[in-house]
């Protein structure tokens, strides 16, 4: 089984962090095939820098999605999950959405911990379009960025794990998403310090990844044919076929 | 990996129906102990059998969980899921809880047909339950009960189509769960009938029983240990213990 | 009138201690049949004893129910109340239920005090489940479990005068319930502590009781008999007929 | 016990119409001193006829309220129902309001019939103003007012008992309230034609103002006292008090 | 162009404080003419007097509302809006209403800061009638009621801006209503010391109510004309034409 | 003032079109600058068009919002509208979020009419995203795409006035919204033929921007500056800067 691994920031760097993890987890399950937007922001962290990684997904989808056998979008945010579903042929995944219906799964009312203060209106706002807020403790954030935190992880652990549980504490969560590529592998590193499972959003959207790749698809209705100016060969040509 | 699959009604037959299918889809992946209900109803289709089959899962689970690596509590409605995931040292898997994250990865608004109508409020109340009333599109039913379609598939087919594609064209969904042990493999049948894809409860819950028993797992905090009369030996000993 | 007065945990002292309190209240407009739970938890206190007590609450129901003109779930978090109520031909009124319904009459958003801290997440799904989550204010527990507080009840007065309080000026509620059969009667002696008003969960059940046994009831459709094994005589023979 | 049974349009025939039902309903339990509103809507049946019974009914208050044991909004869709409760020494009950808990207490999802096509909004806003919205199935009105209605019963007969009925098939309501003041004793004749149950809300009504003037009150803090001008002179006394 | 600007309490002094602050606003834009409850509380503070409010803004809009364009109902917590509304055949537009739907356009989630304790459940519930209660981060609220801030709004300024800073910090407001009429203009004196926006809701409302006069005006269907007794002459007229 | 006009779809047709009615509504009141996408789709009818119109929008902001008062999003649905927001200096405003918040002005419950069957689950989900969803009473779409019925909307007018009545009649709303760029104007037209009041929401989203151009603006704190590639340089300066 083939992945399309997307990345919608443009930093290389972060593509290769998610994907050493990716890869170790996945093991002979599934192999990967790492992309990184091809515009945009290095790291997201604003609502424009978002909107942005949405057509960045696009372009990498249609500029190296063929013969992939499911999608895999590695961004906590899931910036254009919705419309990466709409143009795909096989399954889309994004690591949010799976962190946040793996938690439902794991407890009754989950939290979210990452790093970048202006990611907590977003990612409530995220939460509740799925229509999960009344299973939402808490979106908590610490200082530094997920870009930061992947710079010197062990600088942020004991703030995340300070984080996660004063989830559960004051909250009233019982299960914690450590959300962000940035932030692959920490959560088994601070489990020790943390009263309630924590989920590692790297490794539940790798297994829900080969999961959806594995099982059979049938793909709802694709939409019509659009006719279009500007973008990449590859994108134009992908949304201009029903 | 070995996964103890409860069937909290007391039919053997669907047991067996159940157990068949579920061997099917896993193949090699892990091997099932599947187990009946000692006590309760032959079939589950009301609010009064659904509240003793909770008892009589955990009584399942008391008696032959030891060893296992995950259980798949393989009945549409879950009764006693949270009860049975308090008390479980390894991942449970509800077919309908787990059928419902499933739906929300693969549509925005999600549908239930089943068999039998008292299972329509019931299962209205569970998704509630789940937080997940907003994603809901319908509850429909049609008249035979589980156990009657599992007497004769054949004569329900055209039925279950036409309710799924009713949930598509009169509530909006796009997608379907076919809910019910007793209508396992019957989702692959009528797919082609359908416009929205059409999920099998069954199969849906074993591919999340095998992936949960694969990951490893962080357990919450068990309850403190409870002091009993009148239950059976394993279950008093099981909840006896902190 | 008769009213059957179902304590679903296994202990008698509790049930002698509700009823002894049910009887001051009820004074000669009724008189109550006690029956305590013929197995499960001494305690409940976890979601396991919880969904143990519903079986045992219908199992109850079947044997002592005959000739009663309402049933009363004197078990705060109501286990099996609509499984009852579906079976039954009487009125079923739930002690958490009525307090619930009682509070909302009384004020516009209500709080939940009681003991054991696994009770806050149960009693918060629960009232979730009766529709009234935008009423709830708080659900506050103290750490003495309801049985310890049976048994020295002086003990817990001003923990749970302050928690009352605490709901009232950090939660916003102007109502609170003091939720459990083993703190029947504390409500009035807490009272001049608290600066809100205090209900007392087992005398509002024992009035809704009564009033529910003195009107006149129009039964729902009752369900289809079931066939079962495993059960005790009289609940077999209570469910297998239509 | 005295309770003021206050109809707050200014129809005296109303007021009688459902004094004459009340006293019935109530026998020797409880003595009610009836009051029609001295200014506003003979019937109430607007936005703004509701609003000018909002003051209307804290007049009769004020003027007649002395010396009751409870208080009885005898007009469905309880105008002024928090204000009263707010300057009341003594418990207040509203029809719509008491109809709809027990309404909550009957079946798991509730619909509303009543007479005049402008009460579907204003209900359908009330119901969602006690935060019970999630468990109404519908307000289904039909063509003639409460006060056509009152002025000749059976020709209504077979509408209401097709709404109610309706409300059963088409929008899933387990029980049906039958609302209004006009409507008094309509419920028990269109029962034999209703599959569901079907509550009379006078009735009801009186059972809840009848309980609570007999239960011990402890009363929320009262309001400060108003400097007031232009109102009855009792009115203003009354609002003057702190 | 010419505005009806009804203060429903009946201080002729808080009549003229805004009068003045809202031509300020308008400058040439529109006329306003100002009118004060002829009944009622000297200042709005309670349920009771919001009530009788009402029926004293439909009276203050049956005696001056002939030949106006609009009406610009100056009292946060608009009481009568939805009456005024419908009986209006010119826009109507309310303080708090037209304030909150600026906030929702100025930011995510909103909060309002005003003075008085006991507006807090009323502006609570007066945001969720609305419904919005999902963008409400919070209300909150100083001791000094609306007319004490009016009298000496100096000593009242640090404790505003504290409490609207406190609105971010704490609730996670990203704009804050300054809330009443008695608080008009405080809003520009305090924003140098907010973190947010804060919005004026005196000023907010005008521009709502300017913008309404001058857009062309579809009415909704009247109600049917009301037969009364004991109103003004002029609101007996009113409500009696169809 | 200046208004920058923008259309997030790259049909020059659209924008002219769109520009002639603004021009009109807003005659000497404000001078708009109208731009098209640069890239993109021709038309915005699926969830791939729009979120690279979501790009777009912030590439014409960057290019063209220098110097401007406002920004007005003249696309229904408001691609980018939040990150339009987060990063413009002026006032933005979104052609769908005013005329949701201009209906909630109007009416209880309001509907949404628009062309092509795709923007229906797309505009619930953006009117969920308002947190606006307990106000939505329909969402209609008609055949015809919007494209379609700007290229022949004498064709569309009885079906776009049969729809908004079945808004009316079928799903209570009581205001209606005609949605799109493409159907500017033609809510005039079909007024006549529906029982409620029909927005334009090119008219209504005019005015607003208008509005907001002429009022005192206290921006947000600006989000950090983005270090950013491959974006037109207009943008990635424009996120460049703190």
């Amino acid at each position: 089984m083939r992945i399309l691994l997307i990345n919608p920031n443009t930093s290389d760097s972060v593509t290769a962090l998610v994907a050493k993890h990716v890869e170790t987890i996945a093991g002979d399950a599934a192999s990967f095939v790492p992309v990184t937007g091809r515009f945009g922001a290095r790291y997201i962290s604003t609502r424009a820098s978002a909107a942005i990684a949405g057509h960045a997904a696009l372009d990498a989808l249609a500029t190296h999605g063929n013969g992939c056998d499911a999608v895999y979008l590695a961004c906590f945010g899931d910036p254009g999950l919705l419309a990466l579903r709409e143009i795909s042929d096989v399954p889309v995944v994004g690591m949010a959405e799976a962190s946040c219906l793996e938690a439902c799964r794991r407890g009754h009312r989950f939290a979210i911990v990452t790093g970048g203060a202006l990611w907590r209106p977003m990612l409530t706002e995220f939460v509740a379009s799925l229509g999960f807020a009344d299973r939402l403790a808490a979106v908590q954030t610490i200082a530094p960025t997920g870009g930061e935190i992947a710079a010197n992880p062990d600088a942020a652990l004991s703030q995340l794990a300070a984080a996660c549980t004063a989830c559960f504490t004051d909250d009233g969560a019982d299960v914690v998403i450590l959300g962000g590529a940035a932030l692959a592998g920490l959560a088994a590193q601070i489990q020790p310090m943390v009263p309630v499972p924590v989920l590692c959003s790297v490794e539940v959207g790798t297994h829900a990844a080969i999961a959806a790749a594995a099982k059979q698809f049938h793909r709802s209705e694709p939409p019509p044919a659009l006719d279009s100016i500007g973008l990449s060969a590859d994108l134009a040509k992908w949304l201009g076929q029903a």
